[in-house]
C-alpha cells in the first residue's frame, strides 16, 4: 500500500511547506540589497534564536565543518582542550581536536549517559593549563541532552563550546544568560531548514583567544568572517548559498512567530509523548527517562527482533524513517528524531507505525496502547485541547 | 502548541510534494510541441485513469462547470431526465437541470441512503420519453457510494451520466466494462492535484445525442472541443490551465505507477479504517458500513457535542481539516476525507486527534482505542506490514 514519505529522524529533519516554496524562488545575486535585506534579518533572528548579542558567523558548511572552524580559529598545535564524550559526535570532536594536534582530555562516559559536570570541574581544576572546554548539547546518537547550563557554570574560568548542531532551536540553550562562548550549529535540525548551513557564535572572551591562535585557516578564518561583517553586516566574506538561507529567511520567522520559548515546550511534550508511547509498547528506554531529551528519543530493539530489519520495515512498508543505532550501537536501538518541524501527529504517527511493525515481526504488541500512552501526555498538556 | 496543517477534507485535497514541486516550474505556452507532449500524455493516463476509449474533454473548470457542460452539450429544453439524488450533489444536478428547463424526474432517497437501481429501470421503464439518468459516484455530502455498475445495467436504454468528482482514481469506476456514457470529473480530488480542472468523458452514443442537442452553449460545447482534438490531439479549443495540467501530468503518473487496481483497494482500507476507528471510539457511523464507502466517512456528532464547535476545534487546536456536515446535516455529522493522496497514518493522526478533540469536550473516550481499531484494518490487510 502506498504510504508517505514521513522523515523521524534526528537530521535532516523535514522542512515546513513554505520553506519548500522558498527553495522554489529564483536565486538572486548575493552582492545587492535585495540579498542583503534578507540576510540582515536571517543574523536578527538568528540571535533571537541563539539568545545571543554574540556575532554569529554563517558558512556553507555542514555543522561539522563550522565546528572545524571553531577548532582551527581558537587553537594552536599543542593547545590542550577538556573533550566530554559521551556518544559519537563527542567521540568526532576528540578525533577533530586530536587531527588539529591538540592535547585531549577526554571525559568519556558510557553511551546514553550525561555529562557529569562536577568531573568536568574537577578535570579543569586539575589541569589549569586546559584553555577550553567542549560538550555536546543534543547527542543525536543516543538522544541524551546534556546540562549545557551546568556545564556553562563549571566552565566560565576556559572557554566553553557547544556543539548545538542537534537541538539550538529546539532544546533550551541560553547563550548569553548562561555564558557560553561559543555555539556551534547547522541549518538541518531545528531550524527547520535543508542541510548546507553551518554557525558559529562567537563570545568576545573567545575572539580574544582567537587571536591569539596560530592553527593554519582560511576559509572558516573568523577575522575575515568579522571583517566582513564590518565592512557590510548584510555581506558574507564568501558566497553564501542563497537558496537556502533565503529558505531560512522564512523557517526563523516561522520560529520567532512561534516563540522561541513555545519552542523549547513543545519539544519538551514530543519527547515526553515519544517515551511514553515507546514505553507504552512495552518497550525499553535507551537513556535517561527526563524532560531534557527532547531532541531524540532513543528506545532498546526488543530481544528476538533484527533491529536493522525493524528501521528498514519501518520505511520501506510504513513510509517512516526513523534512525537506527550508530557505533556501538548498530541493531540495538532505534532512535525517532523530534527536533524540529514536528508536532503532535508525527509522533503519534510514528508510534502506531511502530506498533505494526513489531507485530508483524512477531512481537507482541497491543495496537493502539502505546499511542494511548503518547495522546494521553497532549491531553494533560492541554497543548492541543 | 504548533501543529502542522493536515488536509483531511472531502475536497480540496492534499497534493503529493512532487505535484506541489511541478507548480513551480515555469509556465509555458500552450500552443507548443512541449506542451502538446505533457497534453498527450495526459490524455491517455486520464483514460487509464476513467477506464475508458472514449474522448474525455478537458476544461478550466470545476466540476461543476463541466456537468454543466455535459446538460448543455446533450439536452434540448424541455427533454426528460432522470436525476437520483440522495445529498447535496444529487439535489444540485436537479436544481441544474431545471435551471436549463428540462422536465426533471427526480428519485429522492434520504441523505446517506443508497440509490435503489430498481427504482431507477422502473422509472425509466414507466417513462419512455426520459433521455438519459444521472448519478452520483461518491455523494461527498454523506459519504455514501451508490452502485453504479448496478446503475449503468438499468441505464443502457438512455444516455447515463455519473457525476464522479469525488471518486474517480478513488472508488471502482469502469467506465467502459460497465457502460456509462457520460463520466463528469474534476482534478482536486482523487486526481491529487489543485482545484481547476473538470474532465468528461463522452461515449458515441452520448455524442449522437449531442447532435441532435438545441441547448445554447459556447465554452463547454462538446463539437468545438472534438473539433481541436481532431485537429491537433495535443491541444485543447480555449487556452488551458497550463501549469495545472503540468501538475496533472505527475499525480497522473503517479497513480498510474501505483495502478490503479492498487488504488482502488487502497481507498477501501483507508474507508474501512476510518469506519472502524470511528466506531472503535464510539461514535456511529452515518450511512451503511460497507466498503463501496471508501472515499468520504461520514459520522455521527455525539449528542451533547455541538459539532460545529468539534470540526472547528479539530482544526484550530489540532490543524486537521475533516468536514462538517452539509444541508440538512449541518451540525450533525463530520465528515472525514480520504479520497486521493491519503494514507494509513493520515487516517491514525485523525482519529487520534477526534479522540483528544472529543475528550477536551467531555465526551467519555478512551484514547488510543480508535486508533487501534484503525491499525486493526492495516495490520489484518497486511497493507502496511
Amino acid at each position: 500500500m502506498m504510504n508517505k514519505y514521513r522523515l523521524m529522524s534526528p537530521g535532516p529533519t523535514p522542512i515546513p511547506p513554505e520553506v519548500s516554496a522558498a527553495g522554489a524562488l529564483p536565486i538572486i545575486h548575493h552582492r545587492t540589497p535585495e540579498f542583503g535585506e534578507i540576510f540582515t534579518r536571517v543574523n536578527e533572528n538568528l540571535k533571537r534564536v541563539f539568545l545571543t548579542e554574540n556575532d554569529i558567523f554563517t558558512y556553507a558548511a555542514s555543522g561539522t565543518g563550522a565546528f572545524e572552524g571553531a577548532v582551527q580559529n581558537l587553537f594552536s598545535p599543542g593547545d590542550k582542550v577538556l573533550v566530554v564524550n559521551s556518544g559519537n559526535f563527542g567521540g568526532r570532536w576528540v578525533k577533530m581536536c586530536k587531527a588539529f594536534g591538540l592535547e585531549v582530555t577526554e571525559l568519556k562516559y558510557d553511551w546514553g549517559q550525561k555529562a557529569d559536570n562536577d568531573e568536568v570541574a574537577e578535570a579543569l581544576a586539575n589541569d589549569p593549563e586546559i584553555k577550553a572546554a567542549i560538550c555536546v548539547l543534543s547527542e543525536t546518537s543516543t538522544g541524551t541532552v546534556n546540562d549545557i547550563q551546568g556545564f556553562a557554570g563549571v566552565t566560565q574560568g576556559v572557554v566553553s563550546i557547544v556543539d548545538a548542531v542537534s537541538g539550538l532551536g529546539a532544546c533550551e540553550l541560553r547563550t548569553d544568560e548562561w555564558g557560553i562562548d561559543v555555539v556551534v550549529a547547522g541549518s538541518q535540525k531545528a531550524l527547520m531548514t535543508p542541510p548546507g548551513l553551518g554557525f558559529v557564535s562567537v563570545s568576545e572572551k573567545a575572539m580574544r583567544m582567537h587571536e591569539q591562535s596560530t592553527m593554519p585557516r582560511y576559509y572558516f578564518d573568523w577575522t575575515a568572517a568579522k571583517k566582513a561583517y564590518e565592512k557590510d553586516p548584510a555581506q558574507t566574506a564568501w558566497t553564501p548559498p542563497v537558496s537556502i538561507i533565503i529558505q531560512l529567511d522564512v523557517a526563523l520567522r516561522q520560529l520567532i512567530d512561534e516563540g522561541i520559548e513555545n519552542v523549547f515546550e513543545r519539544h519538551v511534550l514530543l519527547g515526553r509523548a515519544s517515551r511514553e508511547g515507546v514505553k507504552g509498547m512495552g518497550l525499553t528506554l535507551f537513556g535517561p527517562d527526563e524532560d531534557l531529551n527532547s531532541a531524540v528519543t532513543a528506545s532498546y530493539i526488543p530481544e528476538g527482533i533484527d533491529g536493522k530489519q525493524f528501521v528498514k520495515m519501518l520505511f520501506r512498508e510504513h513510509g517512516i524513517q526513523v534512525a537506527g543505532g550508530q557505533g556501538e550501537m548498530v541493531g540495538r536501538i532505534f532512535r525517532i528524531g523530534h527536533c524540529g518541524y514536528f508536532d503532535a501527529y508525527d509522533i503519534i504517527a510514528t508510534i502506531a507505525a511502530a506498533e505494526l511493525a513489531l507485530e508483524s515481526l512477531g512481537h507482541p504488541v497491543e495496537l493502539g496502547k502505546g499511542v494511548g500512552a503518547a495522546q494521553r501526555v497532549f491531553s494533560k498538556s492541554g497543548a492541543v485541547a
